[in-house]
Parts: C-alpha cells; sequence; structure tokens
C-alpha cells in the first residue's frame, strides 16, 4: 500500500475523533512526554502498522513511532507491536484511531491466514470479495493480501463478471461474452457466473478466463472442475464457511472467494498503554 | 440520521466502485428496465435502508426504491426489504453498494438489540464505545440506537473522559477533574475511569456526573454501585461479552459499554434479485 | 487548537487570495530576503498566532515565524506580536490573510476578556452562542476561550436546548424534556428556555441541568434564580449589551450568553511592517 | 452571485452545525408541518436572502421560502424579510445558520448604503478592501456592492497594487511599475501607493491607472487630486472612518476604501418566529 | 460514461471559469431568455454531448439542452450539434466550458476514428496509452472508444505491463512474470515489453497475455508476430504515426497503441450562436 | 507558479494513475535504488519542471529530482532535463505523469514561444485564450507566458469581455459598456468585440480600454487601427493560424489571441530512461 492510498482515509477517520478537539486530554496536559506500548491481547496476524504510524504522524509530527512487527507477521497475546514516543496529548489523540485502524485490518488478515492455512496443500487459492465495508475497500483488500489471499476484481471496472442478471439480459452466457467483448479493452478478463454444468458448457464455448460456480454443491463441483479441465480457472463462491472450506478446496477448484473475510471478521484485541517513567 | 449526514459517504462508496464504470452491466443493458427485491436471508433487525435509498438515488434519479420496512424493525429469513424499479443496469451497478451498507448496519442493530433484549428488565442501558471502523462512526453509532442501545460519546470533543493516563498525569482524579473543567464549557459531562472503590470514592468528591467501573469483577462492581448510591451515573466497561452481560447487569450498573457492537458483529446476510418479468 | 483543526481554513482562506497568484509580488521580487514585524495599532487580547503562523507556513514552508506574545496576552499599540523573516515575496503573499484572521480572532478575544473583567467578582461566566461567522465558528469559540469566558454548546448535536417551538411542539416543557432524554445518549446535558417562573418551575420538575431564562427583565431573573437555589446551572441570554451586562450578572444567574461577542465584534487593528535592510 | 458561489459555503456552516444532527428537533418532532416567518429587528439593508434560500434547500428540499425583500431593499425593525413552509423540524434546523448569514451580509451592506449616502453628491466612489473575514470574502464583497458601493481588487491576482515594500524593493516606482507590466497580462491595471506629491507625479509620469493616497493628510489628498488632474483614478486609503468620511470626500478623490465595513460591521438583527397554527 | 464520472470535473471546469461571476453577461443581462446552436465548424467524430448537457445544467437547471446527435456520429461543418434554450446569461456563462470540453473530446475521437478506418480490414486493434491530460484521463479515454478504438489499461493498478525496467530490476522476463504473478490477483493479465526476438520468446515461456513490441522495426515485427502465432495479444507500440499505421497492422499485430490520441490530437473546432429573437 | 496553485492538480492526476497502487513495480521492487533522466526527444522550449518536481515529490518524498533546465530555456534532442535518484520503484510510478505534465506544458510553451517569434520586430503581442483544457487553464496560461505570450483574461470575472450577443442584448456598444460599468469595480478592464468600424467607432466613444477586431480581414484591421489611433489596445482575434500570423501584426494591432496555443498544441515529446547501475 502507497501512503497516498490511506493517507485521506486517515485524515477523515482523524477529523471524525479530533475535530472538536480532545478536552480531557488538552485539559490535563502540557507538554508532558512519555511512551507508550501497542500490545496485542489476541492471536493473529499483525495488519496496518503503517496506517497507524500515519495516524499519530498526522496527530503530531513530533511522535516517534516504530513498529516491532511487520504487516504479515503472527502475533500472540502480549507481542509489542509498536512503540510510540513523544507528547503525552498527542499518543492519547491518536490511540483509538489507530487502533481502530490496527484491530479491523489484523482481524481481516487474520480470518484470511486461518482460510490460506485451511486449504493449504490443494491448489486451490482463497480471493475475497466486493462484499467490504464501503469507503474502506482498498484497506481491506490490503489485509486480505497481508494475511496471504488474493485479491478478487477491485471494483465494477478492472473485470466483467457476468452473473445470472446480465445473462438473462442478453439472452444466453455466449451473446453476453459477445457483447462485454464488443466493448471491453483487451486488458478485462471476463468471468460467467455458472449454476449449471451446461452454463459451465456455454462458458468455456464463449472463451471465457474464470468460470464461477456460483452455490453449487460439492459433488457438482468436482463435476465441473473435471469438466473445465484447465481451459479456465475455476471459482467457488457463495456459502462457503470455515467448516466446508477443505471440502470444496478438495473439489479442484483454482480459486474460492470469501464474503466473510471483509464483511464479518471481527476485529483483533489490541491495548495501547503508557509506559511509567 | 439527516442525509446530509451519510449523503457523501455514499458518494465515496460509490466511487470506490464505479469510478472506472460497470464494464459488465454497460455492455449488455441499455435501456432495459425491471424491477428487484431485497430479500433478508438471516433474522435480525433491519437498518440503513434510507442509506440504501441514497445508494439507488446517487446512481440513477430514475430509479425507485420503496422500502417495505422502517429502520428498527426485526425482519427473518425471507423478507421483503425494499423493492426497486427501474433501469436494470443502474439496478446492478447500486446492488452491491446498497447491500454492504444494509448489511454492516443491521449486523450492527441486531446485536444492539440483543444486547437491550439481554439486559432488560435490569437498569442497565447498552451503550456502544468510539471502536467503530474509521469514517463509519455516524452510521455505526446510528446502528446502535435503531436496535435500541443508546449512544456514548462521538467523539474527543463531546464529552470528558477521564482516563488512568490521564489521572496519572494530573496526579489525582481530584486534580484532573479541576483541569478539565477549568476548561471546558458547561454543556460538557465529565467521567472517570475508575479501577478500584478508593477511585470511585475520589470520583464522587470531585463531583463528576459519570464513573467507568474499568474491567472491575462483577463483586466489587456491585459494591461500587452501593458506594455510588445514585449520586453519578455508574458505567461497567471492559471485557464484557453476551455470555457474562447478564451478570454485569444485576450489579445495578446504570451503563454498559460494548466495543464489540461495532467493532466485531457479523453482517446480516441479504441478496438483492430481478423479478421475473 | 490543534492545527488539525485549522488548516483547511488555513488553506480555503489563502486560495481565495492567492490562487490566481500575487501579480505584483511575483513580478518585483525574485529572492530577495527581509524581515517584518506585526505589530498592534490598538490595545487588547492577542489571539490567532498560531493561525498566522500556519498561514505564512503554507505560503512558504522557508519563512521563518517568531511569535512574541501567546495567545491570551494583553497587547498594547506598538507592541510587537511576532516577527517573520525569509523571502520578501512569500511575507507579502501572506500578510493579508495573517492579518485578516489575527484582526478578527483578537477583536473577539478582546470583547470577550472585557465582558469576563465586567463580570469580575460575581459567579457569572460569559459563554459565547452559535451565533457565529459561518464556517469560522471552531476559531471564533476558540477566540472566546482565549479571551477568557466560556463556549456554549459548538452545535446541534452536543447539547439539548429546548426552546419555546419545541415545547409548544410537545405540548409542554415535561414531555419535551422526555422525548428528548429517551434519544439522548446519556452524555447529553439538557437545557430549557425558559419565559416564565412556570416555566422554571417546570424545567426543575423534569430534572433538567441547564435553565436558560430567556429576555427576561432583571428583576425576575433574580427571582428565577432564588426559585432554582442551585438545583440547575441559570443562564441569562438575550439583550444584553456591554452597558447591562454587569446588572444581569448581579441577579445571580451562573451563565451569561452574549451573542454579539462572535456576530460583532469589531476587528483589533494590526499591521505587517518590513524592516529595512 | 451566481448559487454555484456560495452553495459550498452553505454546505460547510451547515456541517458545522449539524453534522452530528439536531438532538433536540429530532427527538420532539417527527413531521409536524408549519410555517416561519424571519422578521428585522433593526433597520437597515437587507442582503443574502438568495443565501438564507439556499441554506433551507440544503437543509430539506421540500421546504418552502418565499423572500418578502429583495437585496439592496432597505427594510425597518418588524419587516418580515422572508416566510418559510415545511416540516418544524427542518425549519429549526437550518434557523441559526441562515440567521448567521443574513445578519453578518445585511450589516455589511447597511454599513456600505451607510457610506455611499454619506459621500453622495460628491464624485467620490465608496470601494471595500481585502480586509474580509477568511473564507468568507465573495459574500462579503457581494453584500458590499449591494449596499451600493463597488469592489476594489478580489484578490492578489486581478490587479497589481504596488505597495510602499514593492517600491522599496524595485527602487523606485517607475522601477516597480515596469517590472509588472513586463509580465503582466494587458488585461491588468495597476495601482500605486503613493505616501508624497512626489510619489503621485511619479506614478504619473510611470502611467499607472490608479493612485492610493496612503494615509495622506485631507489638505494634502486635495492638492495630489488637483496634481493628478484626471490623468488617474484616484484613492483615499487608510484610517477613514464613519466621522471623516464626508470631509474625505470633498478632496475630490475618485474612491474612498474603507477596510471596516467588512472587518467591523455589527451584524443586523433578525429573528425566526414559527407562526401558530 | 456514467454522469458520476463527470460530473466533478465539470463543476471544477465551471469553478475555473465562473467562481468570480462572469461581470459582462450579469451586467447586461437579467432574466432575459433565448436560444442557442453549437455548431460544427470541422467535419469529425462528435464528442462530448453528455458532458456538455451536464456543464449547462450545473450553470443552470432551468436551461434545456437538446443534442441532435449522439456521441460517435460524424459531423460535418454547419451541422447543428445541439441546441439550447433558457436565460441567455446562463447560455453565455457555460457556453465556453461547454465548447472545451466539446471541442477537446471531439477532437480525441475524430483522430481515433481516422486510426480505426487506416487499418480496417486488417485484424490490427487501435489502442489509447496512459499519455492523457492530467486529471483527464477518464473523458479522454472514452473519446477514444467513442472514436471506435480500444482502451488499453486504465492505470497503474489494472494490468501489469512488464517494462525493460523492470526486467532489469528482476534479472529476467521469466523472473519478473514470477514475481508479478505471486502478488497479483487473478484478475490482472500480465503484459511484456519484448525489443527482441529473444525476448519475445521469453515472454512466451513465461506465459503471458499480451506482447508489446517496443519501437521494433516493420520487419521485426512481422517476424515476432509469426513466431508469437496466437499464443498471446501481440501490441505495436513507439513511434507510430498516422503515416506509418498501415504498414504496422499489415504485420498481424492485434493491438496498435497510439500516444498521440490523447495527447497531440488537435480541437475540433466549434461555435455556439445566439438565434436572433 | 506558486506551489499552492497546481499541488492539488499534481494529486489529482497522481489519484488517477496511481490510486490502485502498481501492480507491476510494487511486485518487481522492494527498496532498489536508481538514478534516471528525463531527456528531450524534440526540440522546444521547456515547460513544467517545477510541476514534474512535485509529482516525484508526491509520490515519494525520498526522491531527489534537479532540473538541468529552467522552465522557459529553449531544449534540442536529446538534452536531459532533469535528473532523478531514488527508489526505483518511485521513479517508475511517477514517471507518466510527469512526462504527461511536461510535454503539455512544453508544448504549450514551444507553440507560444514560436508565435512571439514569428511577430518579433512588429509591436504585436501574442495572447492566449479561455480556450483551455478544463481544470488545466492555470497551468496552461503559465506555459503560454513561459513560452513568452501574455495572459488574456483567465476567467469570467476578471475583466469584461463585450461580445455582440451582449450588444444585442444591450441594444448598443454604449448602452452595453454603460451596464458594465455601471455594475463593475474600477479595477476591471473593459474590452469590446468590433466587427465592423462602426463598432470601432462606437466602442471608442464609450472609452472601452481594448477593442477586439474579431475575425476581420487584415486590410479592415489595418483600418481599424488607423481608426483608433491608440485610443484603446487593439486586439485581433479569431481564424489566425501559424500561416497567417506574421500579415496580422503587420496591420499594427496591439494584441493577438490565439486559441491553438492552448487547445491544439502537440506534445513535446519526452522519455525518461533509468540509468544502468
Amino acid at each position: 500500500m502507497h501512503l497516498m492510498q490511506f493517507r485521506s482515509l486517515v485524515a477523515a477517520a482523524l477529523a471524525e475523533d479530533l475535530s472538536w478537539g480532545d478536552i480531557t486530554s488538552d485539559s490535563i496536559f502540557t507538554d508532558e512526554m512519555g511512551r507508550a506500548f501497542i500490545t496485542a491481547k489476541k492471536a493473529g496476524v499483525a495488519c496496518g502498522l503503517p496506517v497507524a504510524a500515519e495516524v499519530f504522524s498526522q496527530v503530531d509530527p513530533c511522535l516517534d513511532f516504530t513498529a516491532s512487527f511487520r504487516d504479515g507477521q503472527e502475533i500472540k497475546p502480549g507481542d509489542c507491536l509498536a512503540e510510540l514516543a513523544g507528547p503525552l496529548a498527542s499518543i492519547l489523540k491518536g490511540e483509538r484511531t489507530a487502533l481502530n485502524f490496527l484491530q479491523r485490518l489484523s482481524g481481516i488478515a487474520t480470518a484470511a491466514r486461518a482460510a490460506v492455512v485451511a486449504v493449504a496443500g490443494t491448489g486451490a487459492q482463497i480471493v475475497d470479495t466486493r462484499k467490504t465495508t464501503p469507503g474502506f475497500r482498498l484497506l481491506e483488500k490490503y489485509a486480505v493480501r497481508v494475511g496471504g489471499a488474493k485479491n478478487h476484481r477491485f471494483h465494477l471496472g478492472d473485470m466483467a463478471l457476468i452473473k445470472d442478471n446480465h445473462i438473462r439480459g442478453a439472452g444466453s452466457i455466449g451473446a453476453a461474452v459477445s457483447r462485454v467483448r464488443a466493448r471491453a479493452g483487451f486488458p478485462l478478463k471476463i468471468e460467467v457466473e455458472a449454476a449449471t454444468l451446461e452454463d459451465v458448457r456455454e462458458s468455456l464455448k464463449a472463451g471465457v478466463e474464470v468460470i464461477m460456480l456460483d452455490n453449487m454443491e460439492v459433488g457438482l463441483m468436482a463435476e465441473a472442475v473435471r469438466l473445465v479441465d484447465g481451459r479456465a480457472l475455476v471459482e467457488a463462491s457463495g456459502g462457503i464457511t470455515r467448516e466446508n472450506l477443505q471440502e470444496v478446496a478438495a473439489t479442484g477448484v483454482d480459486l474460492i472467494s470469501l464474503g466473510y473475510l471483509t464483511h464479518s471478521s471481527p476485529a483483533l484485541d489490541m491495548t495501547l498503554n503508557l509506559v511509567d517513567p
């Protein structure tokens, strides 16, 4: 992630919390300096440290933020993720916003890592979806990568994904693919959502790059994979949970997309503590 | 919620998804009209319908969005939350963004409602925290209210909350309260975080409006409540889960703050389906 | 005031003055360096020096701005408020914008200080109102504090102020207060606007934190104060001028709100002069 | 004024007041409709009615705002400036912001009108300065025009104004004018600040379009006017008050610039009252 | 193009031209109504009519804009592209901005169409580049499509394009492709810039989707095309002009990218004329 | 140009190209450092180097950008315009955006210089128009100045230009000028568009500062110049090309405005090359 990609999100978050000042800290502290640690309270995958650094840097350029972990490393309860040094009031002003970023992103990275581990050894790759918190997609998809999974498309313009509504609109899979191909630039791949083996066959005939098996039974998935036989990427999608993940992977699909990574991962608990002088 | 409070968040969310166009829908549809339903797949509390309406209105002012539920009403699987009529391409362009708002907000409202129900009959009120998704606080706190819980402070400027770091900085609870009172306007209430009964006593002496019992054992909480005896509001905070909620409420505290409402509530599953013509 | 709270206002002000360049200075100067002083032409209270520093810093990071006074200190004609050193063209480009901030804010701080001094010895506290220049409220309320007065609420969301229109809408003071209490979070205080002693009595019964005596005669105010007898804060509001301020304070009210502080204070005259080399 | 020129300022002002909601009105009102009048409490010149209309329109497009006066018309205490009809909560949400605009702009227009009247019959034209509230210049200069006075330059790029600092930088008036002329486009007029008759002579020789007599005694001004003899516009500037305005005008200057119009005009008092049903 | 994609660009353009008002039109017109035509002065391809419509709609929602052509249609001198009806002042205020959009976009569409026509009958497709006017890319790439050509990637994130600098950085084409594949999501295609036939061979071996022949001689291009033999798309790039376009197309390449479409196309001349009443 | 005038345009341009990351460079490079040169491929006038510096500075504050030319200097093929040193990935991320600015601005400066040279020795000054790329006017007009030509008005508010539509609206040139003068501030000059000698006479009588000869034959222009005889500036406008420029200048007009400078100048070709280590 380039700083440019989250700087304004950090600014918006701080505006939300600080635009009317911090009446408590501003009343109590003047120039007192101090140090603080950000510590993990749960095990998981660290994510968002450069974002937290930016939070504190925007609050006060004089704050010194030193991360002890890099995004993607595993952490366990008690691990010190980062150390802060500088004006106490500034540390306290940035605390909540920094933790909000860190906990959410680490929660997603942790969930992604768990899914990746669960399918290790199969050829399946875990991918995310567009089911992200509005305004937060870039960071949430970054957390998915940090966890070791891959990104599906970022938005409605960087890949064509022909769903059943589009197919009905065009009349057939073939017709839909033709229309997209007539308009899209060559850099765009085309994926088709298939509900049946017949859909899979039509998609192959239309020459698409990716076929999404939408809410298929595991048995049917395996059959579809055999049918495709490497002529396109195969994505399993819909209703996949931590529980049936391995079973789905065992069907031989190339990609497994998981909405819960971004829409339902719990935050990873952390805390910020001042160090006694 | 006033439209003014979420209009630009909706715009940012749509920009994220649509600023490079929707290559699939734009290739396949021209002016085809259609209808669609947004349907619940899980039981819970509806929240975010005016936001979803705004999403579709920004995508296309010609779209007609009719909600069948109001925010705060309970929904069960299969309930139709809203109906859409208008250009098919516009419906599909707004689908994901609208659902992302609805699912997240309904997830929070559902969790809040469950907590409120859990403490019903006690005098305790469920409140939220500042542990919200950066940039999304206003909406997440709205969802908490829709669920029936109350909002704690919105930001660092609308209430003074003196935590242990502040107390140490000022030397004592009394000194900290004095400093805040010297600076704050009369509209601001003062809350102090108490770790011991001694802290509670000092806070009462300083005349604060609210006392937060931070991570106290349930037994100690009950003792603190008796000590305060109505002279201030008492808030239980820290480490409270769905499991121990009732036990905490039984201590007689006035307020129970729950971070998980906003940082770890899973999305409430919904779907948008086109209606066959 | 945190830099974050006025940085973009400064940017907007400079954009207004400089976005088409400074044809005069840019034609005449290239790299000439120089020094300048900002000097008071009238007596009053200095306010806005960190804002002026930010103005020059945005115009040119190479400019060196050194304040000789701190916000809140009294100044007299001829006092040098700050010294500038750096490129002459940059000094001249920032001059007007910096002075516009300084003069307006110092004008308000001066008026606030005068009011505070006028009621010294009574228990009354001077407070401001929401009658501020649109877009400038945060800074104007800061100037009020710098002058020694206190801030009333900042916006429509950080305190409930039930006015006669609300009372009529709800049917009675008691009903209005109940409705607000049912919705507002516990951090919010409730104030009621009272036109008669009967209103005061109802407000007390409803348990509000603050009672505003709206445009009452001084005699009636004193009676109201006696009636309240410490059970709520009492605010005098409406039609109070520099002339009758002391008389109002003598009634024993806790708070006196003055709209003129922010909507009609004249600017405090200052000037910027280059130092001869 | 084109709507485009103040729409975002109105949005910023409303954000300041309403971005955390209106807890009072939202608690008490649901859909109650009503009417209200905006009434003058002091005599003066109405200004800002289209801005007030935009305020209410942004708060709620369903509000109906009907002005009974046009900007520039004289009003007296009791005059109804505008009538509002629509949801009561919306009227109350926009009230303060609309009045803040109206009172400030009408205050400026009133002061401008008074100055224009004071010099009526002489050839002098009243003009404003750049001593405006940061961010508010466009509206404040509009109010000046509404009052009947004229605008001096809007920013540092739309006219060259060579002040003593520039003259010293260039070495002489002639040199300064040459440098500006070499760089500026032909649409820009050049004004020189003259402190002595010698400066005036040099300025004439350099062929400038306007000569500013800076803080000159009235007698010297008259002499300067005779010296210029119509070969350039002559502007009186600095230290001119309501008291000596006519005396200055009598010297025959073409322009009199008054900083106090925008930096020290008191607000013109107005009020908004709901109409009893 | 979705309105959402150019609305703010239109707003910025109008701000540039109109934020200080239109002193001429505002002085002369009050409410006079009129009609106007936008007429082509040169032959070409119309592009930007919805953008022009948005310009006038932002200037004045009362203006009625009726296009007589659709984007992509050919126009000849004298053709009336659109008719306007409404307040004369509003027509004149939007005139220049609307024409600036129309002329630039139509210029690009015209150049794109000419290139497409020039290679008609070959299998080559004309594509654009990222050599666009900063801030204007979305519209310029739209104009390219309107002209009948296709879009290459939109930005640095929607396709991987491995250039010689990247190859040297990674050590070899194979290594570079591996690194990208390890990080990129499956929706992204990979293109490699090849300077020699050996590069082409390596690229094929690495399994890339597109191979760019960078500044190759036409003879070498043809050889490369034969070598690739349909296993990847082949793009000709660099130094291609209107003159050698057909020769390049004849080599059998799939794509020809032309920077000049967006960085050097002359505007297509048009004019706006009021209709005599 | 002040940094403040193009900083946000640079940010917008980078957002367009980099807001979804640079998948290629980020995959291949980590911390490798390197150097690069920006080299001219065509002869012309350098323009935009401070803008390019800002591009790279926004991409990565650690990048070191050293220009070898100043804006306005002539360059020939092979000249190194600037040298870059720093992280390779950062150089590549900023490359395209920086070149897009440089090539466009240098293209305009080059065209302006050619026109200035073409009329050297005559008294005519080359000026630009408002026919600029929407959103890019400030920079394009800067490039015109860098080329040695002058700027016509920047927007609709900094000069009055009475065109035939305005004249018809007002009834006569005299009436139009009166209306503008009644409203405009004294800093604004007035220009009238004249189609005939009679128009020129009326304009002179109205005392305007500039007369635009609109699309006149060269012979008529010369006559108009004689008629004006120095009592106003005379501008030739409309249909002037590189070919007839000198002929127009020979008529004795003061100003020649050329739309093509900004709407049709081809980019000046440049390239960025990494230096082998």
